[in-house]
């Protein structure tokens, strides 16, 4: 593996989609930081990372805290200039709406919107000076559709698309690389597996299509090319779901 | 004027677009129920009300407070079924990325979109036992659009939308319209009136194109127009702007 | 009922919802302009609306011509000058992708897009020296979603979509006010009878809950509003669907 | 070079986006089929791919006739199974609707929609039965915006649209995977040129900034891209523009 000279830092690095940018990234020779909650959880991914001769950084990380962000950022540009920031957390919650209280309203949004906006403005302060940078925003069904049950959750990831999109028109004349990326389907998670689970029955886990879920590393693929487009055809907005999903 | 015995609840009575909408419903016999930050501003509007026969109450009322928003629209409940509520607050704000601030980001959102939620959650709350109402909610451009400098307006107002899409799909069956009124342009409003001489000098103002600002009076006309639909053929969306405006 | 020197043409004036919009505007005063392809079939329309004090002209039309269009709205245009054009002309057809032939594509498109190009085009022509008009054109839930099996049809509804777009945008400026309104539902008509006691047995229709289908007359409805709309807060376009609808 | 057992068709290999597509595919080991109206005109692009090792085979061919489709594409699967097939005709004019006469708009239709109907129907013919295919439509900010002047492009261009997603819908369950890539700038062609120098003055190509047009092997790329993904995650629709488009 050949290491560049550069940051990429992730957060929201869950087991999942989270971990498996943190790879992608690591496996071509970023300096990674990963943040989550709970940093010791990253124990996993770190040994992976780091058998595979990757270098990666694990910290603890509350989103919802503009220093904690402006802190985590500014660690991972000190090690190499920060060139792409990726924002995964997710809070899918579904209440009836007399069940939504305003505590959670609050917290989703906190969660899911308002630490991407304090995210990616705290990366486009570092990356301007830098004169480039790709500042990526984890979407999903709920972006662009607001489905019974969902409104503190869809709330804020219409407001998370919304904070991508303003960001992207002012910042991509100034060369950063906005995106959002929708994922229109259940990503092969253990929470996703039981929901199946509790619907299908438990044979429906063992007869599960291939490739009915999307694998994480699919997603970490898709964040990875859209890295890797020219400057002359950026892609905003881009939705991926599995085959067979029907929509 | 013939009086209902039916409230409508106006949440943002704000002087222009609010205080139209206000008069609209008091003018067809609705109690109607105003509410903004400072209620003593409504004595106007309240006069103008009541001059011509209407019933009018007025409450000063932070949105932002769940406990203001339950007793506003359960004293409005008493006073006669509530049968419609209208969520018109605005937070218009454009500031570059880095000049943002978390506490613009955070107020913008809990005037514009927490606010909503609160109002749209209550509002059901009482309209259930009832078995029918209208919940209505005002948009703007920056409800679809996330234009440059608008990362935290935007992002509330498409947090609303996707408020007003959630209990519109959950309610609806239960015979609660929920709509979302697109204001696609300026209303002429003294704010507007001031960006355009700013913009364009003072002479623009006395040449103003007949019709080119949207007048509040015809948004709540828009209001009352979807109020009167029958529930055969509801909108739960719909953009207005003024013949002339660009888009 | 007081008559107006205005002419209403409905091209599409089937049993359904261009007969309820002929009623509609005719009761109003305006001439109407009713046109199908066998006109013949519009004698009940004609009877019933001359039996309420209206005017109205039936005339057969194949609106794929474009000098049919071109001669009846100009003869309307004659009889009185013509304010209001709405094209409702659908041909709603659900074939399997290798099963649907260039034949039914391209008919299909010539009756549901290029029809109501050719109408927009021509009513824009009569009422541009009169210095104002509304042109409507009627959608589906195919004009915003290609659906399995709609590969022609929505290809010709998005089309539609497209050219009222158009319209809108170069001729709202020029007072015609163009409008799109989306039907996302079925309406009360025979063939969706039809095909709900397919779905669901013969008791379905019995117990057809009330407003469960939109009603003609709501359509029509949702038109004469659009019509009464002042200038300065024209709808481009709206949806409506009944109350209980899933979308 | 290694050669695939596998055909990619270019309908609509013109000079800039369609040859660069049959070049990237051709690098890759496809055998190309690259179809254009004068496909004399093919000639320096075989000479290309043939020069690097490629295989490519040009032909005439009018793409509003189903037989022409059918046979291009009906020899490509003989040479080799059809495993791409991209739609890439475009047609884009712009008249004021007054001055947009039927047979540009048919003509338009026929071209940048007809066309492309009959390629994915017949395409999907052929790539059914060997249970796998991409099957890709350029777009334009047409597919989704009916600007002024544009009635008759968008018409068939959101037209195209439909045809994708109805498609996508039906077949991808079946392993097709059909997407619909939204080019929403203009990219680096004699012709954008022409109109930068009509606009701005002949000193404006001279100072044009790098990367301000797309370049046709940016939209080859993409494309590549959309055929690399793993079928648990495919896209159906991205936009792609350059870094300093406004949009």
């Amino acid at each position: 593996m050949e290491h560049r000279n550069a940051t990429a830092a992730v957060i929201g690095a869950g087991d999942y989609i989270g971990a498996a940018i943190a790879k992608r990234f690591a496996v071509e020779g970023f300096t990674v930081f990963a943040g989550r909650r709970n940093g010791e959880k990253l124990a996993p991914l770190v040994a992976d990372v780091e058998a595979s001769g990757g270098r990666i950084f694990a910290r603890s990380l509350d989103a919802r805290k503009e220093a904690d962000i402006t802190a985590f950022l500014k660690e991972g540009d000190q090690q190499a200039p920060l060139e792409v920031c990726i924002f995964n957390i997710g809070a899918n919650v579904n209440f009836p709406l007399l069940e939504t209280t305003e505590r959670v309203f609050r917290k989703v949004w906190e969660m899911a919107c308002y630490s991407g906006f304090l995210t990616g403005r705290e990366a486009a302060r570092l990356m301007l000076p830098h004169g480039q940078g790709c500042l990526f925003f984890t979407g999903a069904t709920a972006s662009v559709r607001g489905g019974v049950g969902y409104a503190a959750f869809a709330s804020a990831k219409f407001g998370l698309r919304a904070v991508a999109q303003s960001i992207a028109r002012e910042l991509g004349p100034k060369n950063i690389h906005v995106a959002h990326l929708i994922i229109d389907a259940g990503v092969d998670t253990a929470w996703v597996r039981d929901r199946i689970k509790e619907r299908e029955g438990k044979g429906a886990l063992n007869n599960l299509a291939p490739d009915r879920l999307m694998s994480p590393g699919a997603v970490a693929e898709a964040y990875w090319q859209l890295y890797r487009q020219p400057r002359d055809a950026w892609t905003f907005e881009q939705e991926i779901r599995p085959f067979a999903e029907k929509w």
